[in-house]
């Protein structure tokens, strides 16, 4: 099939495109920055929008603003890419008969936990403008496969993380930190955890709910281990030997929950691969400068 | 104090800027359809909205999309307006040091009802491209009333009515077809029913609102009475004798649900005050045509 990945700048993509093309589809990488292998594209218009998607199967949605700290500071680029963009690009692919689109939601639509671990069924209480705009791109999505029948499946992402993230990324400040001999600093008490999920086993099922039938609905896809953010800078002190120091925390930090990913499992046959240790290690491996050999 | 009422071409508008007038307060009104007394901006830019929020205490921010057959159509639309829109003008808002936002919601933006009579605390389900814009637009007047402290305070509105409404709201559609001695129309049963609620008391929920130093929170702003379609129809039959049929009904209709509005009762002591037949009967005089009196 044909594939459109949207947001390939960003680092999930890369990962996204591998798991894709290793099962022999066909793969179009766009974001609106273009670079090597990169087309530019433009969410928020609906010309690029229908140029990008002709001929397309396959949206894998992974476009829009996914950098909490900057949806606080410009709500309105979050909602212009998140929202906005998103209604766009299901214009366009309305328009052009794309099969399906798989949106990357995230964990941090519930809002304040009413229980926990948290299903699907839970309610939706988005607080800041990142999971607000990224909740209301959700509903678009099941809104067009509802209504207009263009078939959307919503993947609520949790915390990713893996090779290639961003460098204010709390995995590549510690380690960073840590590589120049100086303290990691936690923003708040580090007792905050998330259920950091690899891009390899985001990527399988973004594949898994691509190959699906399965439209209309939206799945947790959320690693099982609770790794806090002291536990984070232990296992990065520990193999890189540094300090730890603790700073207030910052506002719009998501305060932690337990997510269930019991329905992707059962529906699309997703489960994690990566354990976490593994994750880490190789994202500290990509950090550590290479040393040139001489030839 | 200074007053600006976006939305101002659409029909609650004036009410609204009726009853701060009448309150000696100073009104500015603007829309994006330029016209006697109203001054021309646009919501999606900042631009324009810093220039019109300049002076400002108090924002009644009625502006957008609030046809939900506008916004099914044209998605996007409704996502640049109803989000975006929303987005720019909190952010002209917080520049300028704006005292408050009362942002017009909807009672639409609980989707299919848990327990009926929905109260503020009933989970939000929007399913279509209004309520899902409708509700992104109000969680955004939260975030920024929490996180970056520009008061806001969202008012859940009832199917709104009263004289002056769009040419193409079943008031019109029924009154215009009973005054040209054709059948009234009713798309589906007739059994779904809304609170409508009268743009007078509308208004005063507005002024209320902006007068209370209460914000950061959310109001259902709804009439008590139940009214069908199949009595609306027949109301307007008994006023202007004709026959009443039924068609299908319209793909993105919202059925009905009871709504609590005890909260904004206690909160802000509103009640409404236009019993339904009254405020029918005001619409269909209104929509009577006047006889040109020779001079």
């Amino acid at each position: 099939m044909n594939i459109l990945i949207t947001g390939s700048a960003g680092f999930i993509a890369p990962h996204v495109a591998q798991a894709f093309t290793s099962r022999g589809h066909s793969v179009v990488r766009t974001d609106i920055r273009a670079s090597d292998g990169i087309v530019r594209s433009e969410l928020t218009s609906l010309e690029s929008m229908l140029d990008i998607t002709r001929g397309v199967d396959i949206v894998c949605h992974l476009g829009g603003v996914g950098d909490v700290y900057l949806a606080i500071n410009e709500p309105y680029t979050a909602a212009s890419a998140n929202v906005l963009g998103t209604a766009i690009l299901l214009e366009a692919c309305l328009r052009n008969k794309v099969r399906k689109v798989v949106y990357a939601s995230t964990w941090e639509v519930y809002g304040e936990p009413h229980y926990q671990p948290i299903d699907e069924v839970h309610p939706c209480n988005p607080d800041h403008p990142y999971n607000i705009t990224k909740l209301a791109g959700e509903r678009l999505v099941m809104a067009y496969d509802k209504l207009k029948g263009l078939p959307g499946v919503a993947l609520r992402l949790g915390t990713a993380y893996g090779t290639g993230m961003r460098p204010n990324s709390v995995f590549s400040l510690f380690i960073n930190k840590a590589l120049a001999g100086q303290p990691i600093t936690i923003k708040g008490t580090g007792q905050q955890s998330r259920q950091f999920t690899h891009a390899k086993d985001i990527a399988r099922g973004f594949l898994l709910a691509a190959e699906s039938d399965v439209h209309g609905d939206v799945f947790n896809l959320v690693a099982g281990e609770d790794i806090s953010i002291q536990q984070l800078a232990e296992k990065v002190a520990q193999a890189l030997p540094t300090q730890i120091v603790y700073e207030p925390a910052r506002a719009g930090d998501v305060p932690p929950a337990r997510v269930n990913a019991t329905k992707v499992h059962k529906v699309l046959g997703w489960q994690p691969q990566v354990q976490f240790d593994e994750g880490l290690s190789e994202i500290i491996a990509a950090h550590i400068p290479q040393v040139a050999v001489a030839g």
